[in-house]
C-alpha cells in the first residue's frame, strides 16, 4: 500500500477526485490543511480519513510550522505527498527529504502561466488576458523552484468564447485536474514512473 | 475574393495545406520566399501561382529589402499576408501598414516556447527538454513583438514517449498546423474575426 498525504487549502475537489478514484494500491492516510475551515477537512473526516489542520498561524516562527508539517508526514509513514490546491510554500528541507515523492497539480499547461504569482484564479485570468484558445492542467514533481519540476501528466482543455476566469477554472478542473491527478498517483503506485 | 500572399522559407508544407484546403472566397495571389531554392516556390509554380524570390541578399541594405517586399505586396493588391514558415523578420513598417492583416503560424501553444530564439526545430527541442506531455500550434496576428500578437486559433498535440524533435515537429504539422492555418484564413475570409 502506498500511503499518501493530501495537502489542501480549500474545498478539496481534487481530494474528492482522488477519493472517488479508489486507486488500487493507494491509501489516503492523511489530509492536512493550513486552513482550519477548509471543507476538504470535512470531506476527509466524513470518509473516515485522518484530517489535521497545521497552520503557520499556530507557530511563532515559520520554521517551526515547516518542522511540524514534516514531522507529521514522517510520523504517519507517508510515502507520497500530493499537493492538491495547497497554497502554502513547502520548505526546502521537505523538498530534499521527499525528493521525487511530492507531486503538485497546476491549472495550466506548464510552462504557460506558471511560476511565482500564478496560482488559483490568477492562472485563468492570465490565460484569458493572453487570449489563448487552449489551456489545461499539469501534474508535476515538486523541486526547489516554483512549478519547475519534472512533468508527469498534462491534459489540454478548450477555452470557449465568453469564458470568465471562474467558468474556465471549473472546466479545467472537471476536464483535466480531476482526471490526471488520480492517474498520476496510480502511475506512481504502479511503478509506471 | 480575399487576395493572400504566403511568405515561406522552406518546403512549403503549410502552403500546400492552404492550397489543398481550397478555401472559398480566398485566392492565393502570390508566394514569396527569401530563399530561391525553397521547394515552396516550385509547389506554387506547379499550381500556377505567381512565385517570387525576394531575398535580403539581393539588396545592399536591409531597408531596401524590406521596401521591395512591401512594394511587391502592394502592387499585387494583397489583403492578407500569411507567414507560413517564414524565417525572416518583417519590418515595423510592414506591421504598421498591414495591421491585423498579417498572420503567423507558430509550432507551440503560445505562450509556451515562443519569442526570440524559438523557431523551427528549436521549439520542439525546447518542448522535449522541458518534458511537456502536450504541445501544439498557434495561429496569431503579427504585431510589433515576437509571437506576442492576438491569438486566432490553437490546437493541442500529444507528445509521445520516444519522440525526437523531428518526429514531434512532423506530428505538430500534421495534427495541428495544416489544420488551423487554413481554418484561420477561412475565418478571416468569412469575416468571422
Amino acid at each position: 500500500m502506498l500511503k499518501i498525504a493530501v495537502l489542501v487549502s480549500g474545498g478539496g475537489t481534487n481530494l474528492q477526485a482522488i477519493m472517488d478514484a479508489n486507486i488500487p494500491g493507494v491509501k489516503i492516510e492523511l489530509v492536512v490543511s493550513n486552513n482550519a475551515n477548509a471543507y476538504a477537512l470535512t470531506r476527509a473526516k466524513n470518509a473516515g480519513i485522518k484530517a489535521l489542520c497545521i497552520s503557520p498561524k499556530q507557530y511563532e516562527r515559520r520554521e517551526l510550522f515547516h518542522e511540524a508539517l514534516l514531522a507529521c508526514l514522517k510520523e504517519n509513514d507517508i510515502a507520497l505527498v500530493v499537493l492538491a490546491g495547497y497554497l502554502v510554500n513547502i520548505s526546502e528541507q521537505m523538498v530534499r527529504e521527499y525528493k521525487n515523492r511530492i507531486i503538485n497539480i497546476h491549472p495550466s499547461l506548464i510552462p504557460s502561466f506558471c511560476g511565482k504569482g500564478y496560482y488559483g484564479l490568477k492562472v485563468h485570468e492570465a490565460a484569458l488576458a493572453r487570449g489563448v484558445k487552449v489551456t489545461g492542467a499539469t501534474v508535476h514533481f515538486v523541486d526547489e523552484g516554483t512549478d519547475t519540476g519534472p512533468i508527469i501528466l498534462q491534459k489540454a482543455v478548450e477555452v470557449k468564447a465568453g469564458d470568465t476566469p471562474e467558468i474556465l477554472q471549473r472546466r479545467v478542473m472537471e476536464e483535466a485536474e480531476w482526471k490526471i491527478l488520480p492517474q498520476a498517483i496510480a502511475m506512481i503506485a504502479n511503478g509506471g514512473i
